[in-house]
């Protein structure tokens, strides 16, 4: 269990922000955003999403002198052996249209000759110290692509991602369905239970 | 994991009340208070801190058809066979006095001739759902009990409970530090990790 009360969130993205401060109230534990601060934005240079998630913790713990907190997360397509993966983001191209994106997805699917359709949302949080040491936690959840895309809810690749077990692709469910099983909560969960949990 | 999105706690305690729905918002869940019903309050007759948890939770999820969370808590002392337990309010009266408690729990420990100081606070979370199933989560913190009473923070039995690894008592900390490795906290924990966390 750490012993400092407040940490940072390495991401400007004010909603986050305050969903996290709100769950981590209860443990006693004051957020703040990377905004009260002159916070470095690193290049994601890792290879996998915890590198990046350690990559943006360690630069923001480092600035700070306070633990932070930093996430990385993507869609792995099995048969594309995890693409887009770190990459999510920038399969949708700049501005962001994940439109090109998930007909990428559906295109490298079709040309690649595998009927298999499993793919994953992984998340990883990392919590860095300002002594060095780092925590990471994954959430994940598994499911199927889809196609042609469908629902209008969500964001990024939602609307071809059909979680396992359910019928419905995320863009067809509300905002508090898909947060009850999405990869971001689970991570959340995990973070909550091994810093705060017994033991 | 659970289907339904809204949550129903048997609680009127508002600032609990806040605290816990802001936790669980993350992961999709609208928490109600009994505010919001007339709940029935059941009498706390059962043995144990589950028992009294899960019969609170199953009355409230009665009432409303929602799934219900409740919680029990106490003061565990090793020498005193877990007294107070589930009597730790009732041991401070009517209207409530926690200083008689607290000499209570000091004079019994005196008269029962073991040295052994240890204790712990418990409390157990009961959730329970429209169709009786139930399930429950417990949170411990481990320590002795002191004599004097020391601080001036916390409530209960705060001023003569030290945590074990900490040179002082519940009620010489902060709220904030408290929470951190409090026994509701460490319930509330072992709770996301279990009904949002991966299988």
């Amino acid at each position: 269990m750490s012993e400092a009360k407040t940490w940072v969130l390495a991401s400007h993205n004010q909603g986050k922000i305050k969903e996290i401060a709100d769950l981590l109230a209860p443990f006693g534990i004051q957020l703040q955003s990377a905004a009260d601060f002159s916070l470095p934005e690193p290049e994601e240079t890792e290879p996998d999403f915890a590198g990046n998630a350690i990559l943006k913790a360690r630069a923001a713990s480092e600035a700070t002198g306070l633990p932070a907190l930093a996430d990385d997360s993507g869609l792995c397509v099995t048969a594309l052996d995890g693409a887009p993966g770190i990459y999510s983001a920038r399969w949708a191209g700049e501005p962001r249209d994940f439109g090109v994106a998930m007909r990428r997805v559906h295109d490298e699917l079709e040309q690649c000759g595998s009927a298999d359709r499993s793919a994953a949302f992984v998340c990883v949080l990392a919590l860095a110290f300002s002594d060095g040491a780092v925590r990471t936690f994954e959430g994940r959840v598994s499911g199927e692509i889809v196609w042609p895309p469908r629902g209008d809810g969500g964001f990024g690749y939602d609307p071809v991602f059909r979680p396992e077990g359910e019928s419905r692709v995320f863009a067809e469910m509300s905002r508090e369905e898909k947060a009850g099983m999405s990869h971001r909560a689970r991570a959340l969960a995990r973070l909550v239970a091994e810093e705060f949990g017994d033991d």
